[in-house]
């Protein structure tokens, strides 16, 4: 960590924060400069707090030149991490399809729904069981039997299962689930990932709608300094100014991350575009720029193929886009 | 609410949609303009997806007339919400001054900032116990014994305390607690929330750093649809492109939250700006344009004594700015 | 365009904006609902001040049914629009490559690079003769010795010249510019496009850093309304919350903008993220979703082709992104 | 400057940086520690392209350490800077009044509300003649008659008068203007910048809708460089995701802008929020936190005065607001 000082401060005006910083435990390297100083600290900062230290009236900023997050960063672990759900990997050149529906609804729409897309290419079935709503008038998921007829249709089909947790005290429903979701809303939950950092089980974690990168491997930290290595991020998009897409999909964000991290990195582009006719674009998008899978909703109810809308594909146009994405990976991982 | 069909969507086109529409217990008054069919829908429509409906292949767009928050609206509830800790009022005229330290330290620290701010004129005492921090390698706050640090500071100066909640697992914890805090990161957080609404206490929900208004108040509904309608908002901040300031405080937000609902809307200048010479003009700010009260950091720690800095104030800082607020409170509430 | 009133608005209250409506020779087909009343207006609007009449106190809110844009609307030019350029041709299948370096430095070095880049497979050399910078201490461009040097290369190569415009004053010195760029500030410098609009020349617009594709469209209707047709658009990131990218880039931006216009859109990811080693995945992703055209910054300098970095692309490294774009193309265009 | 280089680049690959800085003119003082080497760079940096040097495949991160603005700073200029239009002085403790009408309808028009805001307290007339629009199809302004109307509005009332300038060929009919605005979507034409830094007349700078701080200082710094230094800048709302109000007025941009620089500092709360209703609360929390005026719109046409809305107040609102601000700033200025 360096901390470049104000100009003008003096020798004398520095003695208490660098005594400071030594009763912490770190050894101080003090360059003066013709316009100003730069203390270099020298031990282990991970522990410092940099936005104290930002803040003080002698402080003109504080840089940290190693990484905060330790357990996913690429420097320290270069080989891609591999989740394996199965026989079902994803990273390290394995490309995983995730597809279902935004709620699980029925038994009947959930196994036609886990047979449609096997048949279509998909390697795991997402569907939702608790949903977060913004509001607490709406549907809010079937809860505990959505996670039951989850495991029909992975029994029906041989799909492992995704879907997402919304607090801790529902962790025992999913000791039998394959993958466990964690929602844009909750990746600063931190109570929820300490918890999920216990598990020894694959986990998605899914960017905040106004996180940074660095926040996202950060909370990626929390789960895997709990001894669980298995995270696969999700890039999912951003909250901007603009309008005509429900969010911003970053997509530049894949390849950031692969440099800055061994971990899997999947895109999600129903929610990222709340536009059907966007999905397809934005998957081969996503291929094409290095991701390591898609998560993507698809449905059969009669309205939405009735009326031909929604975020969420029909299991036809699904199929199509599973083959085009096919081929893009194989000119684009050469 | 009202949809709006796209042009060129004939008779036949939206018979599956009115059909639908009546399935759900809405009547559907259709008028045919020479350029769009509006289709405004009459009954209760709270429980209807507006998103759904809006990504459909024939509609150009969904109104909602009503607005989706009930509780917490001022067009059903006109009177000020006023919120009673003790003695102290929060809202409807009543100005709350809460003050405290960012982390609770040590007993001899929480009870001199304590005795401190209570001397400059707050009310309410606030201090950290339970920290949310980006990284799981930082301070996480002294936890339960930080809790009961607070009630020794209590009882020492007579102020009721305000701390942060991160989980449900906690909740014992804060059962003598008497003003708990939701924290920008948890606004979201739906689970929490409910199980907040099923309390009598008063809780302090902080706006998430992208969300907006009308998710600040949706939020609150979460609480107030519990039974709990002891519900203060907190400004403090959103996430912009902004790099002087920690976060944009958006005091807008204040003038423009009394006229959409009847609950108290505090700001919080110390977190916002995350620089001490600004908290002092933005306090002053908040109350010039009728914020309900203040939650400021007050810190009486020798480093930040020395070198003058950081987000908190000093207490003679603090006591100087409490005494310039009542002044423009004076005057701006004539 | 369709006025919801407020609820409880009575038919006395709303007489004059009707009388006012129909002084400006609209029909006013009135709607009264349960809860609200509609009006919906009849005849051209598009004169109509949505802004004024929403902040009236009795309107509830306003919503165009029509486009507010119309010469580069989809709806009435179904066709794809091609921008020929001598030979080179944009849109409607046609995909243009555009390289060079960010600024002309001197006669060698843009008469090389335009060759590395024609070899490299590049139909259009762009290099920056002004330039725009934040600090008025920065080097601006070699102005118009750098157009010349651009012409100098452009007889060299056989390539058309792309370079941008600061100015209407220096349109004189643009007589002989194929195609001339509007930078990503300059997008709402109204007079400027105006005067743009009475050219007959091929215009490259740049998406402004915070502006929405309503208003991206709006600034090329300036250009076709002065009967200026020849309109490419160009995604080149947005300014969000996110550090690690220069900017966010947009690149659902491509298939919604295909959704809505009939114009071209190219992609210029050197901007967009600022950092070489995303340049060639984010070009592969532009291709995929769809985009006409590239842009990207390539150099042969020594201090950077020493050293590897800058995101300006070596001419071997545009070879291969060239190569890979193809591919990519040729997989999703079927 | 400091450069910070990556880990593990030895002195070998530092070398041709080192160079080059060299040939630059600059000393560079290289300081060596266990983890990472840092460049000091001693000398006039003020000319050097952080952005290419960061961009180095062997550079961690450049900071600049000296700020990039010169004439502008408070550094180098502690005094507060006072702008002097006729008897009306704005900055160092002189609060400026500015009012009027959006745009200039008419004779009658500007000359009624000019002697409404006089009466109330207003020491500028502002009215717009050229209007920047969004579209094309919108009304533009009276243009060269406007400005003509204005300077009746000037002769009938004794204000000097402020208005937008949105072409350097529109410059001649600026001549006998008081006070020249640059719109925010003007703020990063340098062009127009630099023309204006010409002339010896009183600027008002509006901050774009994505500018930064630092971005709106090097804007007068283009201005202040030509030798004009009588800059005025405004703050008048950021674009963020928040749709409520039309932007988010940033308010601690205030004080921030006050410690970095000597210049006057103006808030515009109409164009902020573009509601009427939170124009007032906004004025006086704009007056709290040390802003150097306001320039707020204020109508008399007879279709608002019926409605009762606008961003607009009415002439009596105007008044009040006027009082109040007075009172607020006796207080907050002891």
């Amino acid at each position: 960590m360096i901390v470049i000082l104000k100009h003008g401060v003096d020798k004398e005006m520095r003695i208490p924060l660098i005594d400071w910083l030594q009763s912490q435990g770190l050894g101080v390297h003090i360059s003066d400069g013709d316009y100003q100083t730069v203390l270099g600290l020298i031990g282990d900062t991970s522990h410092v707090d940099m936005d104290l230290i930002a803040s003080l009236g002698i402080v003109d900023s504080v840089k940290r030149v190693s990484d905060p997050f330790k357990c996913c960063n690429r420097k320290f672990h270069p080989e891609d991490t591999v989740v394996q759900i199965g026989d079902v990997k994803i990273g390290g050149g394995n490309f995983a399809m995730i597809a279902g529906p935004c709620s699980v609804e029925s038994e009947e729409q959930i196994v036609s729904v886990a047979k449609s897309v096997k048949a279509a290419g998909a390697s795991l079935l997402r569907g939702g069981a608790f949903k977060p709503r913004t509001s607490p008038y709406d549907f809010q998921g079937l809860k505990a039997s959505g996670i039951e007829l989850l495991k029909i249709a992975r029994e029906a089909t041989g799909l492992p299962i995704v879907t997402e947790i919304m607090s801790i005290e529902h962790l025992p429903l999913f000791e039998d689930v394959d993958v466990i979701q964690v929602g844009a809303r909750n990746m600063q939950n931190f109570d929820l990932l300490r918890h999920l950092g216990e598990l020894r089980k694959p986990i998605l974690l899914k960017r905040g709608l106004a996180n940074t990168l660095k926040e996202l491997l950060m909370s990626a930290e929390y789960i895997m300094a709990g001894g669980n290595e298995q995270v696969i991020l999700c890039e999912r998009g951003i909250r901007t100014f603009d309008d005509y897409t429900r969010n911003t999909l970053d997509l530049a964000a894949v390849p950031m991350l692969h440099e800055l991290t061994h971990l899997p990195i999947i895109v999600d582009p129903s929610h990222a575009t709340g536009r059907a006719p966007l999905v397809q674009p934005m998957a081969l998008a996503a291929a094409a720029c290095g991701a390591d899978g898609l998560i993507i909703e698809v449905h059969n109810d009669p309205m939405h193929a009735l009326c031909d809308g929604a975020q969420s594909l029909r299991p036809e146009q699904y199929a199509e886009l599973a083959e085009k994405v096919r081929t893009v990976r194989e000119v684009c991982a050469k």
